[in-house]
């Protein structure tokens, strides 16, 4: 039995996305407890016999502080999820509430695990070859030292051996050329760790990628600070927005092409199901001692669901103790300087 | 008449796609005159009352490195295209070749303007209000101060206020949230820089904006460091290449979706044309005492007619003189330090 303890009141919709999502979940997963964290009115029409309603008073808004979640509300649903991982009774805990109180709670809670100064916000693209390319750090650390981006290699690593079965996955470092000698300071820095690292057989290292690999498919997973892949990650969702936009203006112009929509609909339809971003929702928050998955906040059931289906996947195959088995490996490599510890307050991240 | 100065031979296809585009160029415009830079044996088929052929028996290759553009081809027609600049010759000079070579000939032999540290790369993006966003910079600088951050603003009001006859274009900058807290400690002391010199009337500041802003057209000028900056143009280009190739596929899957699209042709076509990237080729140099601008290295004829558009575009409505009274006027603002000086050596671009 794996049990996960869900945030029922976060996101953008709270209780009517996350409840229809949790309902499909036990549905498909006859071997899945869920713990539903949330106001009692909005729990108590939810009955099923693999489901345990869990009360929590308050509610971390979308637009709190950090300070507000750490300190204000003790018993938010977030806070009480979290809580249930820390203390063994879920395996993993899921919110669709805002990233940097997530990130927050979870730290402060859960602690990182040893060897790891900063945790990470890893996520699924979708990619051209059909598969996923897995990206971190998309948001949690903004200045990132070489250290910081050999341990997110390492968690990457991890969590892409665990979801495919993949025991060597290849890594790229994002840059903006693929010779050793171009990028910043910290990337040329960061270039040398990965390859000590993949000396050493703790990473699949195959040097540095660029921008447009990430969606090639190039390598399976691409490291690089939360700053720029918080960039990427949102020029990516403005592109496709744009483009989706574009796609069905045109359709809409007029009589004859409305026509042609109705003709090409099956296509299209076929179509927006590969590009569905909702297909990759659930990111996972690792280099902590317990398991957090963090959903889209604007997510509906169908996304959110599939926020479920990772952690849950996490879960049984056992991400956490594969990410401290990996870290322990590689922490020969691994040194946390001691002026490094970076204060909640500065866990500035975007949803 | 406005005169350009012609790299025929750079870019993935040299004078073949150079040439055509030329021929085009000159029949649209009637008061341009063009100096074609090249091989004597690509160059004598070409015969028109307004281009004069210029021989240069060099060409610097698209993996030359900077060293070798600089200091071995010393008759390269990269260079002398640029030179006809500097000697007064030509109102701007257009290359499709490799950028890490053009720009440090062309910082080499125009330099910068006073009060200019480093040259930038500004390119418009194609926006959902139908209009562009522009971008800088796009991969010339990758360790930025928030000095070069503000260079960069004032260089791309000048930009977009020559080509858009928009005195005062709204500048945003890049960052992972909209709050004035958000963001790596160069991005935040920018900011505070970016608020002075609207406080001075040199600039028209909006504030923070995220990576999808840029296709919302929320602002019309981007700031970012060349590292954000190119991650972001080439992640935009793998993606928009993923979601046309999914396109494609699908519509080309069987007989039917083969037929669908028949009938839908005209839509595509005329979303293909909304998204056509080649539309938006021509990236300024900025920050030069002199107009160069840089075409696609793959671009296609009608490509680079639109970078010889935007150049004798720029050329006409005096970019140069509006980008040096700009910089004169925020010349209180702009301090350059004088241990910023960046060797050539260090200016590892990507094309």
């Amino acid at each position: 039995m794996t049990t996960l303890a869900v945030d029922c009141m976060g996101g953008d919709h709270g209780p009517q996305v996350t409840l229809p999502a949790c309902r499909h979940f036990l549905e498909r997963h006859p071997e899945a407890h869920l713990l539903l964290v949330g106001a009692p009115d909005s729990l108590s029409a939810f009955q099923h016999p693999r489901a345990t309603a869990l009360h929590a008073s308050e509610v971390v808004a979308m637009d709190d502080s950090v300070e507000i979640a750490l300190r204000r509300k003790k018993d938010s649903s977030m806070r009480v999820s979290i809580q249930q991982v820390k203390d063994g009774r879920a395996d993993a805990a899921v919110s669709a509430g805002n990233t940097g109180a997530l990130m927050a709670l979870a730290r402060y809670l859960l602690k990182t695990v040893e060897g790891i100064d900063r945790p990470a916000i890893a996520s699924p693209m979708p990619n051209a070859k059909g598969g996923a390319t897995t990206v971190l750090d998309l948001g949690a650390n903004v200045d990132c030292t070489e250290q910081h981006l050999l341990q997110f290699a390492v968690m990457g690593s991890a969590l892409v051996s665990a979801m495919n079965e993949d025991e060597a996955p290849s890594v790229g470092l994002l840059n903006i050329g693929e010779e050793v000698i171009k990028g910043s300071e910290v990337i040329k820095r960061a270039g040398e760790l990965l390859r000590a690292a993949a000396a050493s057989g703790d990473l699949n290292f195959l040097g540095n990628v660029e921008g447009n690999d990430i969606y090639k498919g190039t390598v399976d997973i691409v490291v690089c600070d939360g700053f720029v892949g918080n960039v990427m990650l949102k020029t990516s969702e403005g592109l496709a927005t744009m483009v989706g936009g574009f796609l069905r203006e045109e359709f809409s112009r007029h009589p004859l092409t409305k026509l042609a929509a109705l003709v090409a609909y099956p296509v299209l339809a076929a179509f927006k199901k590969r590009v569905d971003y909702r297909r990759y929702n659930g990111a996972a928050l690792l280099g902590l001692r317990g398991l957090v998955f963090k959903s889209h906040g604007s997510a509906d059931a169908f996304a959110f669901e599939h926020a479920l289906n990772r952690a849950y996947d996490a879960a049984r195959h056992k991400l956490l103790e594969r990410v401290q088995a990996r870290i322990a490996h590689a922490r020969p490599l691994l040194v946390s300087p001691a002026d490094d510890a970076q204060p909640l307050e500065k866990m500035l991240t975007s949803s």
